[in-house]
Order: structure tokens, then C-alpha cells, then sequence
């Protein structure tokens, strides 16, 4: 099995070469670390991801969670997991000091997770849904609500998890149904019926907390009725022992994928004795829930670029050591067969891997750089705008690496032809394990209607035209740059398509023909996500060819023209497929898909 | 579970109203048959496929074959499937009368095997590949190997198989190096090993048939020295008995999908008792053995589209019942909330689905089509037209088919969400199930060679002109019709395209840049395979339109109008495709593939 699962070199590249994630250590904020500490990081989620994580990729998903009636057996190496990323403080690193973390940049946690997150997605998902439950109640809790569920969070010791999918309430939050009736001393009593939820019941844990969306007894209908709550599976009674807080598991699913995790059923309130806490003000669950979303959002997208990289690093490893066939000019049977990466199609299937993982990766950090500058400035027009653009970029950052981690982890599959589809080598794994995210945390047509309905208007389209002046910004660079110049040409021709696509768009909007407007969504998404992975691509290449100027012969610059080339393999295979797209997007008003009726979909 | 997993009238649609199959019955060799004996075969494979092969899908799929040690336990069903398509006649069904077959024509046959691919792709593989062993043995065996071989096999007593690969030779089958060492009384020792084997062993067949390729001892070196056996896991000895013929399934592989047939590995000669009966002449192996890979590529083709048409029928069924969410322009949350194919996302993910579905049944039943006018027409000019249409067709309705139907199947399960990701229903064992068709009988890399490398330049490109003659017809004919001018015109500039891009390639070929020349062949086989799709679409627009004028309203109306509908979204969303691909295959001369060096893949 191949060894390598994400490069260490390529993450350097990103972190401190591209996105200098050491100049946040001017910031007072991040004042107390260093490049040092950060390489630790990295070094650390390496060895813990190669030493525990790796290993049990195979092993967890063959031996999947087990319901046994009352609570799910998972793979030893998920209490391993948790203990050892509550001892190393890794749970809680990014959080601020006064709530017990270490006020790690998010660009390096981000590295960390990504690490993790290639190495065994399944097991990874135990403490950064931890992270992410534990964020939401230091952001919104109150101190009592702190001090009581965060330090055993950090810890390891309690599992977090995000419960908001029922039933009849999947995409459409605004049908949820759960019930909070308030009671004595401050809590709720809930009842109702969760499903889809990750991790929210397991043997190896001393107690799950479950930040649980649900509607206040005479709640407005809709999503302004909706609240926030924290609703621990076991409850401290007066005497500090841990009892039962009447949430049962009803059973769990059996997934394509990512099987190391179990998605639990939850039953809230059967003996009418469930208690919730509400975590900040009545009715705004939606609103606390969306900002732990869209980090979760961005996490997602992560999950699946580090998917296509362990994929990509398995592909590679294997079309370099098959031999099979010869070069087309030399079909003498006498010569021995070539390793298979010397086809030019198996080339083009790693680049298009390459290309896809790398891309996704930088879009990524440019993101996690935002969401780090967001917390070191004062309030005021710089910070603004790095939130405008992470509002746009998000969507992006989620579908893009979630739709196209899929055809790389295709594409991997079928660089080891018929072996691909089979147990023995991981790539028919990685291919089941990656499908998960273009439907959790909000589905590729949910991302869609965010993008195109909400994030291009707001504000007048403001985060639009700051994100137009990012990449003219990199366009301007690069077209002082010989070798670089055609590209940036490129570029910024896809940026006139793009405000042209939109323009025509808003002009469906302005007529109020929303339904039609909003028809494309997904292939808006998709038009503008590859122009995105095009911007980073042209940074990439930004970065590379100034290092490629000092660099001598050997790895370093074998590194480099690899980026190089890959950047150009992206200009040349991925990006001119905005054009089919924009074909397509300046004819929507014709309204193709509105006007079919589902009776014509007979037989 | 959905009930329905293929369209009886959508089937009718396209035998009878496009490609008018009755006519077929004008000619001597079919005027046995009529429109109901056609109506009777699909009536009956229908039933078949509903009563025998649906309600095991699942089942076969988690009750995986299991290797004993010697032989390989399978589902119980695939005994009744052998039975009941050899006691039907079906396994022969298209074979000449001569051979006990029935004479039903490729197109009907085709139409049954799609039937039974969408009912139950594992199950099916069971007769149909016996189907083209035998044909195989017909064509080219000995009248003492067909008495001894053919009968058995189509009555489902024994098990035909097509054993090409070997550990070292798979997409290279130069290097097959089983050996053949001739013996007495004209049969051959074999000696070697095999892999990948489909249903080559296993405990419910009286006999295995296995169809080898292999090197006579002290052949030439090369696919020049390569020839065809029979080689039966057990022989009749003296006395009429079955005795072992030294062939030993030595382990089956697991798969990813497609788990109800199992394949396997095979050792020949461990004894050196292995006898293997020469088929026609010595070392002209690999030319019997491609026409029956055509065939089988073509089947290859029907088996991914039916995949995806079960797949399709699955997500729309759910479609209809799931609600979720409301109309965008009437967001009150006190409304009930709609079936979620009201959504305009939803159906255009539908109509993706449809498009794919039976714009690939479209264009391999005109490969059929072609198939049974060569078996009619007399050697000429028309039957050399319909043989080359046939050979330059053949590796997209392989592999359009083939790579379309796992986004098809993809798209499938993402309109069911989160349940679309577990096993309550089919759609995640359809996206596994369908993933083996870009691998199994050439990979689409090597289709995409097959296409430009051979197809498009034999003959001086005279398959190319008759392809783009056949496609001007329907373009003139279209034009003609007010409603579909527009789209003739697209398709017509498409063709254009068509002929640039090939012109490009054509000069790189011609300067001696055969690697550059045919690096990008993957690629020009995804835009031809566009093209020839919506040439079918159009096709298909032409009978509709005819037809929906003479049918009221009601449900055959709906379906024209649905035929239409779907040949729009083609037009609008997937032609337009090809304008990136042209980009690139028009820049193919830069050999961006070809440059980037293996070290440059570093980590």
C-alpha cells in the first residue's frame, strides 16, 4: 500500500510560500508562535496520521460501527483518537487561549486536519466535529454552558456533534420539528426525532454533546422559530454523576463510504425526560448554526481534497511501478514492457488528479488566510473584506473539491485499471469514501442557490467585486511574467465571461423571474469554481516560478516544474470548460428545466 | 424499491418508431419473424428480468460469491438464470439456425439483453457471456468443436468465458505469455496463468468453456503469435465422462461492485494435464478474439446504460414521493412542502439522467441495427458502409455509455440526499455497480486509441466520411422542420468542429508526432462521443415530432413531449461541451502530457 497520502512539501508550499502564513506571527494574536511551532503542528498531525490514523484506514471501513440495540460499537482506534487529540490539546488548538486552546493560526489547523483528514477520513471526523460543537457553544453559550461542556470537549473525554437533519427536514431546515418545552431551572425539554447525525452515539465515549437545532413550544413557524440547544446524551445529576439524559439511538445507516463513522437515528425525549440548555438567544439557532457551517462547509471541501490526494499519492504509486505496454514508437515485443506512467494518457490522468487536489488545496488556505486575518484585524473595511470574501469563496470551497474529488478519485481508480476495482489496493474506498460531500453540510445544489441567490447579491454585489479585484490583482502580477503572461491572458478572459454570465443573470433577477434565475444555480457554481481554481493555479504558478529561479537542479526544482507543468496542464484541460458553461448560463432565461413537467417524465 | 429499472416503451420507441426493426423482416433470413414475435421476446425478457433477476439485485450484491478453495459458491439464482435462458433458447437466440439458434436480430437481442443488464447487471453476465463464447467457437471452431461445444452451451448447461488477461499482460496483450505445447490426437498442453477471469469457476455449472488465448510454443513474439483454444475446465474422457482438466480457480477477486459475479483467477496445467483445442488457424488469436471484444464492446456499452437507466428510474421514483422544500416563489413555511422533483435542480438533474440514458440506448441500437444489416446484406458497398459505420462507432457506444453512466448514476443518488448514500436503497450499488464498464474490454484510454489511432485514419478515413454522411442526413432532414432547424444547425456546427479538430490531429500524425498526435486521444473520444449523442438526440427529436402530432393528449403525448424536452436539455447542457474540448484537442500539438517528466510528479 502506497506510503504517501498527502505531500508534506506541498502543504510547505502553501502555508509559507504562497499564503506566508508565518507573517501572522506579527499580529499580537498570533504573536507567541513561529515558523518552529508550526512546522511542529504539521510534524506532529504527520506522525500521529501515519503512526494511528493510516494504518486502520483498510480496518475501519470493512469492520464498520456496529448497532447493538442501545449503542454502536466503533474501531478501538476511535478511543485512541480521541485521547490522543485531547492530550495533544489538538481539538481545541485553534481556539483562544481564555477558553483552554493555543491560538493556532486556522491556515496551519486547516493543514493539520488536512493531514488527518488523508490519512483516514472516517477516524478524523471524531474530534474535528468535537472542534467545530465545542466552537458554537464558546461563540454563543453562555459561561455556565462554557465551563461546563467545552474543557471536556478539548479534552477528548465528550464527542461533539452538529444535530440538525429529520426526517421530513433534510435541505428544507425550515421544516424542522423538535420540540423544546421550557421547564424549571433553565433547561428545555425536548422531543423529537434526529437522523443523518455523525457520531452521535458510541461505546468508546464517556458522553456525546449534541448541539441540536429545535422549535420553542409556540415558536414562530419557519426558520425564524428555530433555537439552539445543547443536548448532552448523558446529563450531570446533583451528586456530579454522569445519568442518562432519555436520547436514544435508534439505529444507524449503512453507508457507500466513509463507513468508519457511524450516521446515527436519534430519539430525543421517549420517557419525556430529555433537557436541552439553549445556547444563546431564542430563534437565532439558524443564524449560530450557519456560522459553524460554513466553517464546517470549508472542512468539507478539505475532507475531499485530502480524499483525491491520498488517491492521487496511491495512483501514482502504482503507475510507477506497473509495467504494461511499450512506447507507442517502439512496439517491439523483445524490449521489456515501461512503467505505466510513461503513457502519456496515464500522465494526463495524474495531472488532472494533480490538478484537481493542488487546486482545491490553495483554495482552501486562501480561505483559511482570510478566516485568520478576519480574527487579527480591528472591524473596519480590510476586515470586511476578507469576510465578503470568504462569504463568496465558501460555496466554492465546498463544491469544488466535493464534485471534483470525486472524478479524481475516478480518475485514480483508473490508473490501476481492473486492480483499481478491487479490495486490494484502497482506491475503490477512497472512490466510496469521497461521494459523502457533495451531500453533507448542505448539498451541491444547496451551495448553488447560495452562491448565485445569496452571496452575488448581497450587499449590492460587493463581495463579487472584491473577489474581481483579487484575481486582477494575481492577472496584473502574472502578465509582467513572460512564461506566466499568456495565462494570466486566459484568466482574465474568463473574469469578462464570468461578469457577463452574471450580468445576464441579474438581469433574470431584476425581472423577478427567480425561479428561472436561480434554475442554473449548480452549473453557475460549477462555471465559477473552475475560474476560482484557475485564480489559485495562476498564484500557484506566481510562487513556483520565482522559486524555480533560485532553486538548483535535483527535488526542489523537479518540485517546482511539476507545479509548473501542472498549472499548465489546468489552463489548457480545466479551464476551457467555462465555455460549454457560459454557453449554457447566457441561454437560462429560456428556462429549460422550469418548464418540464414531471408528468413528461413517464416511462 | 422502485418497480421499474428499464422503459418497455421507450424500448418500442426506439426499435420500432426510430430504427424501424420490422423492416428487418423483408429480408429472407429474418421473414420467419414479425412485429409480435419481437413484442414476445421483450414481453418475455421482461418477465424475466421482473420475476427472476430484480428481486435478487440487491441480494447477490451482499451475499457475495465465496471461494471455497476449489470451486466458488454462488447466489442460488444464478442456477434458475442459466436454466431459464437455456431452456428459452434465449442464450442462442441470435445465433443461425444452423447452430440451434433462432435468428432473432441484434437489435431485439440487444433490447432483451438491456432488459436483463437493468434488471440485474451480475446476473446477466452469467448467459450473455456464454452468448459470445459460443459465438466465437461458431465463427471460427471446427464443425467438432461447435457439435462438441455449442450445443451445451446454449442450453445453459455449460459456461462460456472470454480468458484474455494475465498478470503481465492486460491492456498489453502482447505479452500474454500462456503457453500452448501441441500434443497428440490435435489438442494442445497449456501451461499459464490467467486473472480477471468473469464466472470461470463455480459450483451450480455442470462446465466451464473457457474462450484462451495463448502462444503456441515457439510462436513469433507478439500479438502475431498468439492464438485461440477451447479450453473447458473439464473434459469428456474415453468412456463420455467429465474428468478435471487441469484448470484451478486459484481465488476470486472482491470488487467494488458488481459483486454477483465473480472473478476469478485461473492456473493451467499445475499438472501438466491442461488440454486446450485450437480454434481456426494458429496464431490469428487475437483477430477472432476482437470480434467478438466488438461485440462484447458494444454489450460492454448496453450494460453501463441499463445500469444507469435502473439508477434513473430509481431517483425519479423518489423524486415523485420525497417532499422537501417549496416552490422558491412561495417560501411560507405554514405550506405543505412539494415533491421534490418540482424543484428545478432536481429535474435537471433528471434530465441529465434521461439524456445519458437514452441517448446511449439510442446510438447502440443503431449499432445493432447496423450489425443486423451486415448479417442481411450481401458483400458490397452497402454492407462494407454499415461494417465500417459499425467499426467507428464501436468504441463510443462502449465507452460513452460506459464513462457518462457513472455521473448518470451519480446524479441519481445525489437526488436522494443522504439516503441516496445508503443501502436502503439501489442507488449507491449502482454507482459501484457501473464503475468496472470504463475498465472491463478496453479501457477508455485504449478506446480512445482504438478510435483515432485506428478507426479514424483505416481506410484513408472512409468510416469517417460515411459517419459524417450518415450524420448530414438527419441534419437535412431536420432543417426541414421549423421546431428542430435550430438544433440541426448547432449539430451541423458541431460537425465542423468535428472535422477541424480531426484535420488538426490528422497533421500532427502526419509529421511523424505520433505520441502528440495521439496523447489527447481520451479526449477527442469524449467529444466525438458528444457529437454522435446529440446526432442521435436529433434522430430521436425527428420520430417524436412526427409522432406527437398524430397522438392526443394523455400519456403518450406526455412521453413525446418528454422525448422533446430531454433532446433540448441534451442540446442546451451537454453539446456545449464540446467547445472546451475543442480548445484543447485543437492545442493537442503543444504535447503537454508527453513533457511533463515522471520525476516531476515528486511529492
Amino acid at each position: 500500500m502506497a506510503q504517501t497520502f498527502i505531500s508534506m512539501r506541498n502543504l510547505k508550499f502553501m502555508l509559507y510560500e504562497m499564503f506566508d502564513v508565518e507573517s501572522l506571527t506579527t499580529y499580537p494574536y498570533f504573536a507567541d508562535h513561529s515558523r518552529e511551532v508550526f512546522d511542529m503542528v504539521l510534524d506532529t498531525g504527520m506522525r500521529m496520521g501515519k503512526d494511528i490514523l493510516f494504518p486502520v484506514f483498510a480496518e475501519m471501513d470493512k469492520q464498520q460501527p456496529e448497532f447493538t440495540g442501545t449503542t454502536v460499537k466503533v474501531h478501538p482506534v476511535v478511543e485512541t483518537v480521541m485521547k490522543a487529540c485531547g492530550e495533544g490539546g489538538w481539538i481545541g488548538a485553534h481556539a483562544p487561549y481564555e477558553f483552554g486552546g493555543q491560538q493556532i493560526p486556522m491556515s496551519v489547523m486547516t493543514a493539520f486536519r488536512g493531514i488527518f483528514s488523508a490519512a483516514n477520513y472516517s477516524a478524523c471526523v471524531y474530534p474535528f466535529l468535537t472542534t467545530g460543537a465545542a466552537h458554537l457553544v464558546m461563540s454563543f453559550g453562555s459561561q455556565e454552558l462554557i465551563d461546563a461542556y467545552v474543557p471536556k470537549m478539548f479534552a477528548g473525554q465528550w464527542q461533539g456533534t452538529m444535530a440538525l437533519t429529520e426526517p421530513q427536514a433534510g435541505s428544507s431546515l425550515t421544516d424542522v420539528s423538535t420540540t423544546a418545552f421550557p421547564a424549571d431551572d433553565g433547561y428545555y425539554t425536548l422531543k423529537g426525532q434526529k437522523i443523518f447525525i455523525s457520531c452521535a452515539e458510541y461505546d468508546s465515549i464517556e458522553n456525546v454533546v449534541n448541539l441540536m437545532i429545535a422549535r420553542i413550544e409556540g415558536a414562530p413557524q419557519g426558520i425564524r422559530g428555530i433555537s439552539l440547544f445543547v443536548v448532552p446524551n448523558k446529563r450531570l445529576n446533583e451528586e456530579g454523576e454522569l445519568v442518562s439524559n432519555d436520547v436514544s439511538c435508534s439505529g444507524i445507516y449503512h453507508k457507500l463510504g466513509y463507513r468508519g463513522a457511524p450516521i446515527t437515528q436519534l430519539s430525543l425525549g421517549e420517557n419525556d425526560d430529555c433537557r436541552g440548555w439553549l445556547v444563546g438567544e431564542p430563534h437565532k439557532g439558524i443564524r449560530y448554526m450557519f456560522q459553524m457551517m460554513n466553517e464546517a462547509r470549508i472542512d468539507v471541501g478539505m475532507g475531499a481534497a485530502a480524499i483525491a490526494s491520498a488517491a492521487y499519492y496511491a495512483a501514482l504509486e502504482y503507475t510507477r511501478e506497473r509495467p504494461q505496454g511499450r512506447k507507442i514508437t517502439s512496439k517491439d515485443p523483445a524490449e521489456p514492457q515501461i512503467p505505466i506512467i510513461e503513457h502519456a494518457d496515464v500522465k494526463r490522468m495524474l495531472l488532472f488528479q494533480r490538478a484537481i487536489v493542488e487546486g482545491a488545496f490553495s483554495l482552501i488556505f486562501q480561505c483559511s488566510k482570510y478566516t485568520d486575518l478576519i480574527t487579527v484585524l480591528e472591524e473596519g473595511e480590510e476586515k470586511e473584506k476578507y469576510e465578503l470574501l470568504l462569504e463568496i469563496l465558501t460555496p466554492i470551497a465546498k463544491t469544488y473539491p466535493s464534485e471534483m474529488g470525486i472524478l479524481s478519485c475516478s480518475q485514480g481508480l483508473q490508473c490501476l485499471g481492473g486492480y483499481g476495482y478491487c479490495d486490494e489496493f484502497p482506491l475503490e474506498q477512497y472512490y466510496r469514501d469521497v461521494r459523502i460531500h457533495p451531500i453533507h453540510e448542505g448539498t451541491t445544489g444547496i451551495q448553488g442557490m447560495d452562491l448565485l441567490g445569496r452571496k452575488m447579491v448581497m450587499k449590492d454585489g460587493k463581495a463579487l467585486f472584491l473577489y474581481l479585484a483579487e484575481v486582477e490583482k494575481t492577472i496584473a502580477g502574472a502578465k509582467s511574467i513572460d512564461e506566466l503572461a499568456p495565462y494570466a491572458e486566459k484568466l482574465q478572459e474568463s473574469l469578462e465571461s464570468l461578469k457577463e454570465v452574471a450580468q445576464g443573470l441579474t438581469e433574470l433577477a431584476l425581472k423577478g423571474e427567480i425561479e428561472i434565475f436561480l434554475a442554473d444555480a449548480t452549473l453557475f457554481l460549477e462555471f465559477f469554481g473552475i475560474i476560482a481554481i484557475a485564480w489559485q493555479w495562476l498564484l500557484q504558478a506566481l510562487t513556483a516560478h520565482e522559486a524555480l529561479a533560485g532553486a538548483s537542479e535535483g527535488a526542489e526544482a523537479d518540485f517546482y516544474r511539476g507545479k509548473l507543468h501542472t498549472f499548465r496542464y489546468f489552463f489548457e484541460y480545466e479551464l476551457p470548460k467555462i465555455q460549454g458553461l457560459a454557453v449554457r448560463l447566457k441561454n437560462s432565461g429560456d428556462g429549460l428545466t422550469v418548464s418540464m413537467r414531471p408528468e413528461y417524465f413517464s416511462e
